[in-house]
């Protein structure tokens, strides 16, 4: 079985977009914003927006399950304040379910946060607790910079944060490290703002001792680690020169990479230089990047494609990286198949 | 021979960094702010600083000549204002030049720029010409991020940089692009703010026209190009979508990476993915990594090492990454040894 950990509804039926837009018109005049229920798309539309998608792709690449978040460059968190922020990533979750109520084998949900600039996560908490109660997700993606390029929130390791992974090492579930958006010049959103997250965070947790606060906490740093497996040597010296603990004891317990790395000799940096045992299959499909590779003649983003020609890569350790992990990484998830756990929940 | 593209002058004598904190404390008094001359550090303590440092391990490594410039995290541009900031250069790149004045065969200057947060990249030029043609050096570290991580300057892609380019163009000297410390609590300076300053620039690259207007300006992207080596495929790919021509058309006649990456596997990554025309040796020592490495028994910045090991890299491509490169992405120091340059500007 193949678990891919890392997909957002990017998909969606065009009205999603346009609920959106009259919620924004209506930011000074919230009297104006549009109602959750004022957002009207039909089953059979969902079905359209995804199964000649993600569907078609799960089929053709032989993956089985997503864990499937709104889509991340439009959370947006930026924009408005707490209410709008949290009527939108209501709207945004409940479209997830449902997808994971018409394809209870195929998806299982992660939920965005209504996180909102320097206001205390604290806020994300009723909305965490709604998502995996209520409608059975298990897991939360966590923009460590709402402001979206400007970086003004205290780093991750911070205080902060506390009350809300209080929350998630109370539900047992992991967050992905994801931000949105960038609405800062310098950075082009997929190509630095993503990635230079990813090995922000990896450096936050370096440098800090969250996991001793907080020793089940759970991240996974998508898009491979960002720059973090490439630069491990350097990330083992600074941890070496600042006297921190080696990173199978710092950090390998409580962060996870996936492998959203598109092209083959990344992976196989990746699959040699981090334990298996802290790697996620992961696709992001249809993400960041949807072309065909000419030299290869696939999707850049068939990730799969290139852990399977890892030739030297061990049975178990693949198992691991394709299904174990991930397993183990969202208890919520254990060892049910997807339809069990959709079926308690819809 | 083996010419290290990338160093700084991280050990210098307690005098300079003396002579900054008076510079500081007089910040709103600059009456009270010490002369250039000040400044006394005598050639033996020059040679002090170097000889059981930097010297001993060119030799150790069989390295022999070095690019050298000042020390990047003490660069602060964010520190009080440009003429803060062009007193403070001129004291570190006139340091620089004795130093390739005592050792005219290890050493050859690479400059500081007065940069400034806000203030128009004008205001660098004087300095640039005067290292260029008064002190021989032969290219200058630009810093895409004054501010020190709160990124407020345009993109290095931005017609405000322009003036600049132009000079550079003039002069045929390439820049590295170099941020120094953070200010901003989410990034470490080392871990963070480097790695995501090589992402972005990279980035900006891909995205801009900036060598059609500059066919013949050149940067090296040090930290082993950031994130972009490891994400070859999604850079390759998020190009494509955005319909940019291919690389070698885009930028590889533009944009040099650097090899201070400190591990092997990394490094082998690097040769395999970016042509071997467009990687410029570099350690960075003795920089942000200063222990050996217990699963090697070396340094973790003795790339030279990483390189050697690489069994698969051809002869032809090798001198290129040690020493023809180098030559070429700086024609000021072109076919010249290290001595002839020095002895024609000391």
């Amino acid at each position: 079985m193949i678990i891919d950990c890392h997909g957002h509804y990017t998909t969606a039926p065009a009205a999603l977009e346009a609920w959106r837009k009259l919620q924004i018109a209506a930011i000074d005049d919230p009297a104006r914003a549009p109602s959750r229920a004022a957002l009207a798309i039909g089953d059979d539309e969902i079905r359209a927006s995804l199964e000649n998608a993600q569907l078609r792709m799960q089929r053709e690449r032989g993956t089985d399950v997503t864990f499937f978040s709104p889509r991340a460059s439009f959370m947006a968190h930026h924009i408005g304040n707490e209410r709008t922020s949290l009527a939108w990533s209501q709207v945004c979750n409940d479209l997830v379910h449902r997808v994971c109520g018409l394809y209870p084998d195929n998806f299982v949900g992660v939920c965005q946060l209504p996180q909102s600039p320097g206001v205390r996560p604290e806020n994300c908490i009723p909305e965490l607790v709604r998502c995996v109660r209520e409608l059975g997700m298990i897991g939360c993606n966590l923009n460590p910079d709402p402001s979206g390029g400007h970086w003004k929130e205290p780093p991750l390791t911070d205080r902060w944060w506390y009350p809300l992974y209080e929350t998630m090492a109370e539900l047992d579930v992991p967050a992905m490290v994801h931000v949105s958006t960038s609405c800062n010049p310098c950075f082009h959103a997929t190509g630095a703002h993503y990635i230079n997250a990813d090995t922000t965070a990896f450096m936050q947790f370096l440098t800090s001792d969250l996991f001793r606060d907080f020793p089940t906490l759970r991240f996974i740093i998508p898009h491979g680690g960002g720059a973090a497996p490439y630069h491990w040597g350097r990330y083992r010296g600074i941890a070496q020169d600042l006297k921190r603990p080696p990173f199978a004891e710092l950090l390998l317990k409580n962060v996870y990479f996936d492998t959203c790395v598109y092209h083959r000799p990344g992976i196989e940096l990746l699959l040699k230089v981090v334990p298996a045992d802290n790697i996620l299959f992961a696709s992001e499909m249809i993400g960041a990047v949807r072309g065909v590779d000419p030299e290869t003649g696939h999707h850049y983003d068939d990730t799969r494609r290139y852990v399977d020609a890892i030739e030297w890569l061990p049975a178990e350790a693949r198992q691991k990286i394709f299904e174990g992990n991930a397993r183990r990484v969202f208890p919520r998830f254990g060892t049910r198949s997807a339809r069990e756990l959709n079926a308690a929940f819809h």
